[in-house]
């Protein structure tokens, strides 16, 4: 079966399409700055269930991931466009209207202003798509392929907190843990600080989990890294969630859907500035696309088990 | 039952989006242009159906609808995202592929370039959703709003087409009649020179159907609208389909998805430099939101029954 990377890798090679690859698609838009945009669907039992999320928190979530997006590049969303397909049945409840209740306040957080879309019906699910599209200085987007061996490794917040949640759920246990599941924060506002240091050299939001987005990093920038397990911020979820050690590790390492930013800075990078929000956990290697996991004096290899679409 | 109509205004009223409402969202670009943003999501079943178009006509499709909202306004489509959501049996077969051939197909002709995009799994029903971006000239794009009493109405290509082309392939017929409904044109060309005519006041591209397109003109541009049955260029399809008149008639005045370009012009628009391709089928009233059809001496009322999605 063909996974959606290699389908995209392909078509990319075929295609030539130069522009697919990164968080955004850059294109250009005036003098001073670049225009970024991004899009992401959701598609009812496949990316959420209509039992573990409310209407708003659907909307949130649609919003949020495509933030998240800008967010890594180092941009500013502006606006978005908004496409749901609704079943019948839902159409004809209050789904929609707070389902959008989500949506906006979401929007109106972040001052995205909510220009237009689609609306269609569905046969049977409830699909979302969210383009959003936002500004980012001419030629200063923080791409995927900018990291240098010698950088440092950092991450945003705690990792692991979506995925202990989805562990929770799926087990019958209450929505308290799912919070970061249902509801992530883009970090919007730490992506444009971060970009203002003019230190970042590549950045990713994780949404196939640090392993998989890790990788993504790697294999644009043609680079390695090494990763201290020790270093790596664990959400306090998932200790409540997991009691086994191999579970936590895995949903920390492998766990998808935190929207954290995982990116890579000069070694003059301010740390200590940043010492409440980011947490330095390995350095960019010269040893191409070879990604390791260091605990103590143990070095084991780091490969993406990440959740997968196909 | 809610409409999707109904929906919106509530929605444009409730949130203030004044944005939402026209073909494409107008949003500043640089001291030259506007950008012009559109989407458009098409679901298996509703919109097309697999037995019905090939996996080409389909992508095709997806980007001809978004395209013709650029066309317009009068703007000129520069790139575009595109996300798909997937059964998996689809996605195991040459589905994907062939899709994306038919969609880069029509991008290469009309200069679109492919930005990026997402793909979902999708539980059983294939949805492709089509945003393309745009550039017009700042403050020009051709809206919704600005027809005026004694402007006259004018309609690009034949009308009918895709309704009467839905309906040979509802009997059962050959899909040789249908080939305006599998794979729309958009006018993005002669949308480029009606715009620099200077003279179009409102336009808008006939997704809807003819009565509810105009519709959509006469309510935002608060004007009334008569139309002159006999000047309406009909598909020659529509006579090979329906051998009633009254089916041809309503084929003609309210079927969907003919994606010409209806609009309205300044009396002192060059007709005769159009004669092959736009056809002169009535005039803006002063009756406020009044639409009439006249036939010779007698007048009826114009009321939109176009196809509605909910």
């Amino acid at each position: 079966m063909q996974t959606e990377f290699g389908f995209l890798r392909n078509l990319r090679n075929y295609r030539n399409f130069s522009l697919i690859g990164d968080d955004c698609a850059v294109l250009p838009k005036d003098p001073e700055n670049d225009l970024v945009v991004t899009v992401d669907m959701l598609v009812e039992d496949v990316d959420f269930r209509l039992r573990w999320a409310t209407p708003e928190q659907i909307g949130h979530k649609a919003l949020a991931v495509s933030l998240s997006d800008v967010a890594a590049m180092g941009g500013v969303p502006k606006w978005s466009l908004l496409s749901i397909a609704v079943p019948e049945s839902l159409w004809n409840s209050d789904f929609p209207k707070r389902f959008y209740d989500g949506y906006c306040a979401v929007a109106e957080r972040f001052g995205v202003e909510v220009a237009g879309g689609d609306i269609s019906r569905s046969p049977d699910k409830f699909v979302v798509d969210s383009f959003v599209g936002g500004e980012v200085g001419r030629g200063r987007a923080i791409l995927r392929s900018g990291a240098r061996a010698g950088d440092l490794i950092c991450v945003s917040g705690s990792l692991g907190g979506a995925s202990a949640g989805l562990a929770a759920l799926e087990r019958g246990e209450s929505a308290e843990f799912a919070a970061r599941l249902l509801t992530p924060e883009p970090r919007v506002e730490l992506g444009r600080r971060l970009f203002e240091t003019g230190l970042v050299t590549a950045m990713i939001d994780l949404s196939d989990g640090l392993s998989g987005d890790l990788k993504h990093i790697c294999d644009m920038s043609r680079v390695g890294a090494s990763i201290e397990l020790g270093s790596i911020p664990v959400d306090p979820v998932v200790d409540r969630v997991f009691s086994e050690k191999n579970d936590r590790l895995k949903c920390v390492l492998d766990g998808g859907e935190d929207f954290e930013l995982l990116f890579s800075v000069s070694p003059d990078f301010p740390v200590a500035r940043f010492k409440d929000e980011v947490s330095v956990i390995g350095t960019i290697t010269a040893n191409k696309e070879i990604m390791e996991l260091t605990d103590g004096n143990r070095s084991f290899p780091l490969n993406p088990e990440s959740f997968r679409h196909f």
